[in-house]
């Protein structure tokens, strides 16, 4: 496990330490290809319970088929969602089946010609060691461009999330004050970095000193807020945006959005983005819910899916590979090592001790 | 007391038996120039306690001043929002001063060559039976057009709320399905009339079988909804509507705005236009409030206010004018007579008592 920085290198021992890795080091691959299936739906939080290795042969390409082998493995918030049975999101991960996640491979056997042995790719490949694919579910990435495990990350779906959710939705501009909930996490932590690019005063929300400190002293948050410390969250954010609000990124909502939806300042935007704090709920979540300020001041609040910016990406990997090289953007990993790891890594992100993006690196590659 | 439609006779005598008129008939003008001020602010709904009736000499116009005579007061659940002191509307009523309120009057003494006595005025004058005023606090009214008291109503504020909202934030299209919250009400009755006009499925929820008979039968509601007598609001929006909610024009907040958000289509938008169920709160509002269908749905929710689109004012007013003539548009009013039931006018508004625009006629006049 480590946390990478293609900039800097970060200092956050803290927060290494209190990352859990149940099974240290990576193992090698088996010779079988190892799978991660759906055993069971949560009730609120995710357990390693709720899935089963299982063994599968490593199987053989077919016409127009590829088969790649996992890099790495993306744990996403998202997931939590397709555990449960709500259809509102998308069709609900089967039970018994591979669970589904990101993955950067490379392919080691190819009946396509334009996906030759030894190019990397990524697509929604699932929580394998091995998968089979045709051209049209993954895209080839270019590993001059950046490390591969980026592909997940600050130039994957949470870099376009960030980019476009931010750039599209917010709209920010220069001399807004924009509040960033789940600042510390792979979206996060970009979104505020943007902001800082156009011209924004930037605050952080997370939940540990170590994580704030990363986000002041090393990617340019203005300010930052502890929620799990602060006395008075909403009196917090009161006093650190005198002018209110122009921007929240909401990936959280509950109590946090609470605090911050009353400091929304004239015309603001609430750039509804993720709501960490509901996907596990048992019990529908009850809480304040009072929406006048929203009203008075003219508050624009739209809920966002990052699949309906797929024709765009090219123009946002293109322009935030630019600002890496620049060193304008700098973004963190939070990397479990190895493939049985792959549940608990899940489940430590939705607990939120990740930096930044999580991923499982899969024991006996490069 | 009586319900006034342009277009139509409106058979809803249940309803006009249900208005409350505690002092019957209209009063004659009195020499003085009574009042009401705010004597205290309310905790929860307001009572007449919370106003107090004075009397004033009928004052005298300064140079560029004009004299006005009321006829029709207008009382709209805003001025609840600005009985307390909750700074983030406007600026709170001053207790001990007269009331704020829209006026419809006629000019009586002018020093002012642009208003010559008997120019019909509206504006924000209060709750007086005369009151003083610049040209730049008016506007004229043009009683040809249309029936004076509609610049209170239908070609006033909530008509213009009505029209901007849903056209603006709302931006339907034809096939779209809109629920109307308040949907009796001044504003709401023109939503649904105006979705109409463009093409879409209109579903209205309000409080009483009566009114949303009148929703149906005379202003073309595709279908209804009694909040208080449904047991479930949820299931029955989501049965009125197979196809999810397009638009929500929301005036209500809290429970019912808890049961539609669910059931909103992809893309759907919310107009927040009011929180009629929160203005008067004594504690905050506590309730459900997961967003998740928002996000997932892609849904865009836009706090509303009228005076924003107020360069446009003549643009809706000339277009509604000419629905009004062709009898695409009906509207109807609420009308209580005499200036001393106004703070019981304003009390019977806010419980939902009236259909449409709820209004005062002053005594004396024509």
């Amino acid at each position: 496990m480590g946390v990478n920085a293609l900039a800097l290198t970060l200092r956050i021992e803290d927060y290494r330490i209190a990352r859990p890795n149940p099974h240290k080091g990576g193992t090698m691959a088996t010779g079988v290809n190892r799978q991660f299936v759906l055993a069971s739906r949560p009730t609120g939080q995710p357990s390693t319970d709720n899935f089963r290795l299982v063994e599968a042969p490593i199987p053989t390409p077919g016409p127009n088929q590829v088969l790649v082998r996992a890099h790495y493995l993306s744990v996403d918030p998202y997931l939590r969602i397709r555990m449960s049975e709500d259809r509102s999101y998308a069709d609900p991960q089967p039970l018994g089946q591979v669970m589904t996640g990101g993955m950067v491979g490379q392919v080691i056997a190819s009946n396509l010609a334009s996906f030759p042995v030894a190019d990397f790719v990524e697509g929604e490949l699932g929580w394998q060691e091995y998968a089979l694919t045709d051209a049209a579910s993954v895209r080839k990435i270019d590993a001059k461009l950046a490390p591969i495990s980026t592909a997940l990350g600050v130039l994957g779906m949470p870099g376009m999330t960030a980019y476009f959710s931010l750039l599209e939705v917010g709209r920010p501009k220069p001399g807004d004050t924009v509040v960033v909930s789940g600042a510390a996490g792979a979206v996060g932590q970009v979104v505020g970095q943007i902001a800082k690019l156009a011209g924004c005063r930037t605050i952080g929300i997370a939940g540990s000193d170590a994580k704030l400190a990363v986000l002041r002293e090393q990617m340019g948050f203005d300010a930052t807020l502890n929620y799990k410390t602060e006395a008075d969250l909403g009196r917090a954010v009161a006093e650190a945006c005198p002018n209110g609000v122009d921007i929240y990124f909401d990936s959280v909502g509950g109590d946090i959005s609470q605090a911050v939806f009353p400091q929304m300042a004239l015309w603001g935007r609430v750039v509804l983005c993720g709501l960490m704090t509901q996907y596990g709920l048992a019990e529908p979540d009850v809480g304040a819910r009072d929406m006048r300020r929203l009203l008075y001041h003219r508050v624009r609040l739209e809920g966002f899916q990052t699949e309906d910016w797929r024709d765009r990406y090219p123009e946002a990997v293109r322009r935030m590979a630019g600002w890496i090289k620049e060193r304008k953007l700098i973004y963190t990993e939070t990397v479990t090592e190895g493939f049985e790891n792959t549940p608990a890594a899940f489940i430590a992100m939705m607990r939120g001790d990740n930096l930044g993006k999580a991923l499982v690196k899969v024991g006996g590659t490069s």
